[in-house]
């Protein structure tokens, strides 16, 4: 396949630098537009060992201002970037608006890799495809410029190019200390990129796969592809259109007269806290993660739902993250970024009071979203919780629910006393003027994100002690259920 | 030593509910006013095994709002930690303005052990305490409330509350998986802890030993101890009062007659980088990392000579960081946290176009950072620069200098130049104006901070030829001297 594709752009000594003078002086000019876009550049750089993967990346960080591009490699996994799902490696390299990521080895590495040493087969090949492509139009559909070059040489170019004796080669200890880990394998690893170039290619996040026998050659037309693609206007993010909505009011059907009284509070208070302790920490012994996110009107009370959640937990065992505002470099990335970058290391518990579902409920509600960013986000969450899931985390999520009238009595209580009245703000009146807006966005973000590995609690919360108890429990249940 | 030293809280039952349902409520509205003070809590938790920092954490996030208390526990010593300076796991762990950060495993145990295992000696358990006292005057300066506290217990109910026939132990893998590193060895661990405490015990940052064998009393002692620091104003930080300026003028003594012709710069060029290239693939080799600031006047070259010296290393080996004004996250932790944060692992180099050393230029002349922050600045930079050459870093430093004459051609010359015209800004030609300061500034710098672990390079600028073979000479060197 890849001969036949292959780009090639010829260049005699001449030609090769007034073109290169040109393409640097454009390149320049569009790295400079993109500081002001809000736009970002990843770009993969791919190929089989002795390509010149290398060399190229040399050349664009020449050509272009490298103050503006990080190059990433993962030569070496850390255990840090072991213990987490599989894409927040990258996900932490992503570049902030205005700049340019170079992804040298990237997620593609593993996943050829493994299929040429038979760790996986052509189905799970095909599955690693699915979940590449979701994190590519994800990240291409918040306006990153996602470019794929696949360098192509012949075997005999490889072999040539690997020759230990070579004095370039001397220095670079994956060459010199390392075994190949593909070298012997050409046939194989070429089949196995194709499958996996096949599956992942898409009109927004396109491969290119370039002839890499001239040096020259290659880097011209790597370039041209760069700057085409720095040039080319957003794709018009091509968002699933929204399922028509079933109108169901899962809020209605919550029961909010349950009522819990003090005595058997704190009996099964007592009784789910000793039982979640067990649970996290056995959790902890097999490292599996939890991921909670609490979501709940004003004063539904999730503040002090999660003081009760933790009170059960070791404090070493957990991180809770209280979501508000992003900073600006949250604000720089990707909105699922400042989530990604929370989740800690396999075994410990990541908690959020109010999570990425912002983005469908206040985003939505209040305007700081467009349609399309938030009509998208409902497959963006589920997708993300998947590879959460896929990795072995346990993910729980809880929405309180109040009536307008305990959310109204709560509000005046809380002007009275003294110590809270700083939990009472003009907002908050703001927000309950819109109250059915939200009604509905919570409701459809059940339709919607309710899923099998990620189920949403809805927890009546006219009664606090009856909504505390009722968390520890589906907590404990969640947990119970996923660690066998 | 720690038994006459240890405080102890004394409370019978009813008392004790009475002064926890207090103390909760001070906590409570300190945290609150913390969260406006710009300041953070730093809360160390120390103790022999066993003696109940864990309960007490958990009390501590109980009683006090567990949304702004983040703990860390470094059980799991990453790889990405190891292949840093040593300090590195702890600066990325420090708490934003607003947070208390509690350290349950801190920068004192792994001394600890080491001096308990005898792999170190009284001489080195001094140097550790000598840099702890730094690390910590650091933070205290800028505001943080260090709280550090020992748990003390007997051997006696060491041995009680390490029995792994307990119930509540059965849970925690430190107690069931793991060897004690420090158990049967209480009376040695005393020892090497008191050496350490003794060490360490300084005003702002005060040692609290703390009665532990009564579960109630220890924790209302910690406790009290928290509000109190929490209370405390600000202490005024005593800075060390600079040295008076010798007033040596080493920017008149830089030579801006040298000159390079285009011959010579081709070839000089070409020979330097092939050795730089060489010299970064051996430090990779050697898991050495290069650390490397660079300033100097605006229009000096800095930029052009930076790509000089990337254009001789392997993109895979360096990271290049442009440091423009903090981002909000930065702004929100010392000054030194977005240094310390883009540290590459060993072996890869981190290049700073501007550095630490903004502090001591721009922040002073502008009067960004007032006269006792950049005046206690040039011995935390030394001391930060230490560290970096402690773990085995090479770090190299380069002012490049031209005189204003060339300044103002270069200017003039790109306010022609259509495509450089970006370049120059209103700021540019403010900053021209206080030329002087500046000078005065940079002489000031070069006085407090040549340090012959990290050397000032003040490179003639006014030939771009001569400035960039300068670097690359000088850069070689270093690495060379280093390297051995």
């Amino acid at each position: 396949m890849f001969d036949q594709w292959a780009a090639r752009s010829t260049a005699d000594g001449k030609d090769y630098k007034a073109r290169v003078e040109s393409l640097r002086e454009q390149l320049l000019q569009q790295q400079f537009a993109l500081a002001d876009s809000g736009r970002s550049v990843i770009l993969v750089v791919a190929g089989v060992d002795g390509a010149g993967k290398g060399v190229l990346v040399h050349r664009i960080n020449e050509w272009m201002d490298p103050r503006r591009i990080e190059t990433n490699t993962f030569w070496d996994r850390s255990n840090e970037e072991d213990e987490r799902p599989y894409f927040w490696r990258y996900w932490r390299c992503l570049p902030a608006s205005g700049y340019t990521a170079i992804f040298l080895g990237s997620w593609y590495h593993t996943p050829i890799q493994q299929r040429v040493d038979g760790e996986i087969d052509a189905k799970a090949m095909r599955t690693v495809g699915e979940r590449i492509r979701i994190f590519e139009r994800q990240l291409s559909a918040e306006g990153a410029i996602v470019i794929k070059l696949w360098l192509h040489v012949s075997e005999e170019t490889q072999r040539e190019q690997l020759d230990e004796s070579a004095p370039q080669k001397r220095q670079n200890p994956r060459v010199t200390d390392r075994p190949y880990e593909l070298h012997g394998k050409y046939k194989s690893t070429l089949r196995a990129a194709e499958e996996l170039v096949r599956q992942t290619q898409s009109a927004e996040c396109p491969w290119h796969i370039i002839d890499a026998e001239d040096r020259r050659s290659c880097e011209l037309t790597a370039g041209e592809i760069i700057l085409k693609a720095m040039q080319s206007p957003p794709t018009a993010a091509t968002a699933a259109p929204l399922p028509p909505s079933p109108g169901n009011d899962y809020l209605a059907a919550v029961a909010l007269d349950k009522r819990l009284d003090r005595d058997a509070y704190k009996k099964k208070l007592d009784r789910y806290q000793a039982r979640l302790q067990d649970l996290v920490w056995q959790a902890y012994r097999d490292k599996r993660s939890l991921v909670v996110a609490f979501e709940g009107w004003d004063a539904a009370g999730k503040g002090s739902a999660i003081r009760r959640v933790t009170a059960a937990l070791d404090p070493r065992l957990y991180r809770l993250n209280q979501v508000a505002a992003p900073s600006d470099e949250e604000a720089a990335h990707h909105y699922l970024w400042r989530f990604w970058r929370r989740l800690q290391r396999d075994g410990k518990a990541t908690l959020f009071d109010r999570s990425w579902y912002g983005r469908v409920l206040v985003e939505r509600v209040e305007g700081f979203a467009s349609d399309r960013e938030w009509q998208r986000a409902y497959e963006e969450i589920n997708e993300f919780e998947s590879e959460l899931v896929a990795h072995g985390n346990i993910v729980a999520k809880f929405w309180i629910h109040i009536s307008p009238e305990e959310q109204l009595a709560r509000f005046r209580a809380r002007e009275k006393e003294a110590r809270k009245r700083y939990k009472i703000t003009e907002e908050d009146w703001r927000n309950r003027d819109k109250w059915p807006a939200y009604a509905e966005a919570v409701n459809q973000m059940v339709d919607l994100t309710d899923t099998e590995h990620a189920r949403w609690h809805l927890i009546p919360g006219n009664s606090k002690h009856y909504a505390r108890v009722r968390i520890l429990k589906k907590l404990c249940e969640t947990l119970e259920g996923a660690l066998g």
